[in-house]
């Protein structure tokens, strides 16, 4: 993804190493086990942004950068575990899942240990206590976001401003603090730190509504995860809720047992009524992002920083 | 247990004041659930020494104590409810855990959650970064504890020291943090902050290797959660590793069927042949803490300590 960048591709490389040099553990069946997950098509989208966004000021400290922007790579393994464990998802970037190997006793401890990570890593690189207030409130705000899509399940039913809201918490907020991180610690403009977490928004909104159209519409080996999961695990998300919309009688389908030729048609259902709009509103978000950073001050940062948010609306996996 | 003392008692009010204030989410079950578990029996140990230390400074400013002292127990709450969602444990403080109520979805998240909270606590009230590191690493040191835990089971054994090293981590650490807290954020010595280091962390050490044999000796009525939970769970622990230094066949029996007959026998034996040996343990712990305290400069928090850290060793539950 970042070979075309080389430069950016570079930085990449350190912030992977800074991670590396972060997961030292007595434990080493664990300890290699995140190294696969780190290493294994880790897409880094998160630290790339971050970094990106720190070249719009002028106070450039690199090494400083690559350890905030692990960070923010960190927070997201974290939570990436913790959702396998909740899901007893059996494959993740093609790895067989933390729990999965070592039971959700290692995987849960390990994904906390992740966040003390992240906490100490933002200790180290924050300038001011607003940049680890700002990092205390966007970890509270995706907890927050994970917690509140527990509340909607195919008993209850949900809303696309529920499914906004809950996407807004659970990975908006991280992309929009890695973009805002970028220029804080760079020291740019209000302005531009402004925009920034403008842009993070609307790419973090427009990746994950992405990710839920793939989990419809990709197989298991582009995933590198099954696909279907979330028809399987009840949990709603902008596919269904559209295909509910275009065919109502999709809802009593969801009340039937969930076999495996039940869920391919109902995998079916969704894709014939359900990811035209869904993309629709993923290209609305990405518009909105490109909008924001057509404003940016021009150069080679803003000029990868539009072929990533476009490269990030047609992928794959 | 703080009724003795009311001063303490007023303040600890406070922090369970904080730590409800702080517990507010969209979704009221996980929210109730929480306070449950924070009202019903929470001891407040950790806040109490971080209070009680504070006294030792110049520098009074009690709502900030209040909020730090509330941040030790929201992640001593955190780790507790990852821990009964590991152990599958139904009760806790004689509450229905979390896990149990919720699943284990609403229970990783809600201690992921308390994560954020202690991490926000810790930022608006440390006054420097060394404050915000002490507690970024005592966390992973925690952590660690925990992940290594895992490391010994029936089938790998564990030595003394290992155990040791264990506890060191995932409990003593805390006390060792809260207690040190306390003295940091009053302006005290360094003298009396390495005092209060090493004072936390023996109190620590007396109260895991206690909690451990009240784990064999005591029933679930006093426990508020059943008994004999580390033999289920094959976790050793100090009595355990004294029983099979003591009575050497007791390892033969680790390896059969725990049916609900084998269990009995066991703590049976586990009581007859090391509990006598980790009480010695424990005493000797709260012994050296009550010989540190007895340098502290002398008054009432000082006489206070003194007699919290002898109820700690006969307590019942």
């Amino acid at each position: 993804m970042w070979t075309a960048f080389p430069g950016l591709h570079d930085q990449l490389m350190q912030v992977e190493q800074v991670i590396q040099a972060n997961i030292k553990l007595r434990n080493k069946a664990i300890q290699n086990t995140l190294e696969a997950l780190t290493i294994n098509g880790g897409k880094l989208v998160r630290p790339a942004f971050l970094l990106l966004f720190a070249t719009f000021g002028p106070q450039q400290d690199p090494p400083k950068f690559s350890k905030s922007a692990a960070a923010m790579e960190i927070l997201h393994l974290a939570t990436l575990i913790h959702d396998d464990v909740i899901d007893d998802s059996p494959l993740r970037r093609g790895v067989t899942t933390m729990h999965t190997h070592y039971g959700k006793r290692n995987a849960i401890y390990a994904g906390d240990y992740l966040f003390t990570v992240y906490f100490e890593l933002i200790n180290e690189t924050a300038r001011n206590a607003q940049d680890t207030h700002l990092n205390a409130i966007s970890m509270r705000q995706i907890l927050l976001g994970e917690l509140d899509q527990m509340r909607f399940d195919f008993k209850t039913g949900m809303s696309v401003k529920d499914y906004l809201r809950e996407i807004d918490g659970k990975t908006a907020a991280l992309f929009q603090l890695s973009c805002e991180m970028g220029t804080r610690l760079s020291g740019a403009s209000l302005t531009i730190q402004r925009r920034a977490r403008r842009i993070g928004h609307d790419i973090g909104m427009a990746f994950q509504v992405l990710d839920d159209i793939l989990d419809y519409t990709q197989s298991e080996a582009t995933l590198a995860k099954p696909n279907g999961e979330d028809l399987r695990s009840e949990t709603y998300s902008i596919p269904l809720l559209f295909a509910v919309q275009n065919y109502p009688e999709l809802k009593t389908l969801l009340r039937q047992e969930m076999t495996p030729a039940h869920v391919a048609y109902l995998v079916h259902l969704v894709q014939t009524y359900g990811v035209a709009d869904a993309k629709d509103l993923a290209s609305r978000y990405t518009q909105k992002a490109l909008a924001e950073i057509a404003q940016l001050p021009s150069g080679d940062a803003a000029e990868i920083l539009k072929q990533i948010t476009q490269a990030l609306l047609i992928r794959t996996n």
